[in-house]
């Protein structure tokens, strides 16, 4: 037996449960005494750092001090109570545990034949998760399309177009290139993936239409027909629609009926993105947002913003899997396998832009069997009725106004003295510590983004938020005028 | 207060300790008991599975129970000292420490602003690993190159390429597509990933050059100046070589120095694909792998392969950064900041596909810290030795020979008696369920590969499956000609 330099059981036993325990301690102070914006300025967190790796292995115990000492600083804590920024990024213990399996097992899942079970247990959460939203039937994996986790939205949504690319220029842009003058649609308010994705396909951002929006920032569908119409007659091939469902700027809702109505007479592929809301169509009274969603050709919403899961978990979902395969599959030698050529099984890596894959759906299914239906739908319905109370605190006030419908969980809102006043208020919140807001643009003016979705925002927390804010507007507009 | 459903500290506390425990427990069962390969059949997981998501929350102790009954039957196991296949994705307790912590910090690194440690931290551990390596130091973040973490090599060849293709277009393709008639380099031997990443970009397969190979399966640098000469003369624009260091079929290393001259002189990116082998070069006796690597543009290995790092921590570095960030980058008002304006932080949402991403550097500093270079060194070494002894042992046997040379840790070999007996030495010995080897094809001839990486293999490992590879052998032998 020669030397090993591996941790032994033993001690891996020892230095798990003081870091659960850290983790738990941890969470206590990321609620009560640390800084939510991390203060640290650029290069400070590196310049504490050894400039060398060791040669000699270390204790355990100096790693976690380094964490403590040298890392925390330079956390922002998207679990804080008190973060209301960008979207929540939420997290849960039961999703913590999942990770931790997931790790344990050290398995990949980019065939069946690789881990059986990591491929059929994602199938089937992602089944469950139709039923829970109420999703299409379209998208079930027991017909021709079914659901895949990626990591992200982003990557679902450059899935979907290469998906569509591949069935509009008759699966052979694989092969010769986009030789088409494909072009694409979204809203002007939709996230910037869409155009990283039609980037990175070389459709080229030229041909992203950026279609304008009404008063509550929804994509205005006769603006779409018109655009389309247009572009035919130019001779470009319209190709793609990504419809958002709570852009991330406001929250605005696109008329997915009307959209989906019109792709589907035009024959163009519907991607749907609701990263951050679609997660409210657990509880029924929310199930507006699944409006049309029938004639949608793929849809993605993330259980890793607002449904407890640990980054990254996107559900990703497509009405005819054989478009997407057809767009991203290829099999060397040495992934040939009989299970993969008796065509029974789904190999994942043909899902996706990787090929190799860990147990991606263990946490997804370690949240939803411990909250249940209920306990998901209860504690989203809980930070809905927060943002609701809250956007009612922002319309009785004098000095505030909403700038933006605000359906679900994100209020847009502005201090009504101008973009000044508003970016001096975010800056100054946000050194505080005691909260983490972030802004948007909305009729060009300076707008405040507040987005109740951390796993333990509670009303105190928002209530705190809110009086934080007007001090805080009354502290500025003091010194502005003084 | 209301109803809380979620899991309180002390609950976490004890199922977190329990699986910690079960993970032991699971790392000891897989080493003796568990068949390495799955002989689940196709849906027989699934199966086990309720139709339905429960309503109300169930407890920890039936989700672990459900593990170990419904899902373990459906693992391949590839932490088992027995797995021979593919490539290792091998894991550690150190590992998987930082993935836990990773996930109880659960913050964004998208942008430097969003957590300043998690940009910091990758940044310096990247920079330490081109010295651990003694990678060219054009790839240190302190130049105007610098690393990142992708989720996988196929990611970032995507990235490479994606990088190339706006260089060469003059950064043009992001904006107006793939008009000019690019072409893409790569051995007949390259990894998949390379013809998915052409696909996916908008190149066309039909683009991709897949060059020819001497008799060690590396490309042939004539060959490939032959090929990109004939290809100007047809007005195509070569923009792209991928050389790869140690293929996946047979770990064949491309002649880099001179494909890098070739490139540097035509102005063409190389990207070096390193994904197993790179690791190696931890070792100064193994580091002809790096020759010719300072004409590279970019560069990328895998510690989720065989540095003992869990899935998913692919090492991706570019010398000049800038063509990475604008073939990447999107800025919408939504994710403005101080900090980025100010040109001082890397932000790396603009070097990856996806926008956000988790706290990736954590476990590959842990592993770093707690073996130190020594110890990684001393693992790599010896699997290197355990494969060169296996080696030796074909080398010596009348019944067998190796198929391709094997420089490091992965032995190409087969039986002498034809593609009919080695698939059904492979076919036994997988059923077998004591070890698990996968196949190539190799001068058109089927192919066994042995891989020695799996982070408790040792010798004991190794012999007994010589041994049994011998025995299955002579078994099948007899049963063909009976």
């Amino acid at each position: 037996m020669e030397t090993t330099y591996h941790m032994d059981p033993e001690a891996f036993r020892r230095h798990a449960h003081e870091l659960v325990d850290w983790i738990i301690d941890y969470q206590e102070r990321r609620s009560h005494e640390l800084p939510v914006l991390s203060k640290a300025r650029p290069g400070e967190i590196r310049s504490r750092l050894p400039a060398a790796p060791p040669t000699h292995g270390e204790s355990f115990e100096a790693m976690l001090r380094d964490v403590d000492e040298i890392l925390l600083p330079g956390i922002t804590h998207w679990q804080s109570p008190n973060f209301f920024a960008f979207f929540p990024a939420n997290s849960s213990y039961p999703s913590v545990l999942g990770e931790l399996l997931s790790a344990g097992l050290g398995v990949q899942g980019m065939l069946w034949a690789t881990s059986p079970a990591c491929t059929e247990l994602e199938t089937h959460v992602l089944d469950w998760v139709v039923g829970m939203l109420d999703l299409p039937r379209r998208f079930l994996s027991t017909g021709p399309g079914g659901g895949v986790i990626q990591d992200s939205a982003s990557s679902a949504t450059l899935c979907a177009l290469l998906a569509a690319r591949e069935r509009d220029t008759g699966f052979a842009t694989n092969d010769r290139g986009v030789e088409q003058p494909l072009v694409a649609y979204a809203s002007s308010q939709a996230h910037s993936s869409v155009e990283k994705a039609v980037g990175i396909a070389g459709i080229g951002k030229d041909n992203l239409r950026l279609i304008e929006v009404d008063e509550t920032f929804a994509m205005r569908a006769d603006r779409l027909e018109e655009r389309i119409r247009e572009d035919r007659e130019r001779g470009f091939i319209p190709f793609f629609v990504c419809a958002t469902v709570g852009t991330t700027s406001s929250n605005a809702i696109d008329p997915v009926p009307g959209i989906g109505a019109l792709c589907q007479d035009q024959g163009i592929w519907l991607h749907v993105d609701a990263a951050m809301a679609g997660t409210a169509a657990l509880c029924p009274e929310f199930r507006f947002l699944n409006e049309g969603l029938e004639r949608a050709d793929s849809y993605c919403f993330n259980p890793h913003k607002w449904m407890f899961t640990n980054f990254d978990c996107d559900c990703f979902y497509v009405a005819d899997r054989a478009a997407l395969i057809r767009s991203l599959s290829i099999l060397p030698e040495y992934l040939k396998n009989r299970a993969t050529e008796s065509g029974a099984v789904i190999d994942y890596r043909d899902w996706q832009i990787p090929l190799g894959r860990r147990f991606r759906a263990l946490k997804l299914w370690f949240v939803i069997r411990h909250y249940g239906l209920n306990g998901l739908r209860a504690h989203v319905r809980r930070h809905v009725e927060l943002a609701q109370a809250f956007r009612g605190w922002v319309e009785a006030s004098e000095s505030f106004e909403l700038a933006s419908p605000a359906p679900l969980n994100l209020v847009c809102f502005r201090h009504r003295d101008g973009d000044e006043v508003n970016r001096a208020i975010l800056d100054r919140l946000n050194r505080s510590g005691e909260l983490y807001l972030t802004h948007t643009v909305l009729d060009d003016r300076f707008t405040l983004r507040f987005c109740v979705g951390q796993t333990h925002t509670e009303l105190d927390h928002v209530a705190a938020a809110w009086e934080r804010i007007r001090e805080t507007a009354d502290a500025v507009r003091n010194e502005l005028q003084s």
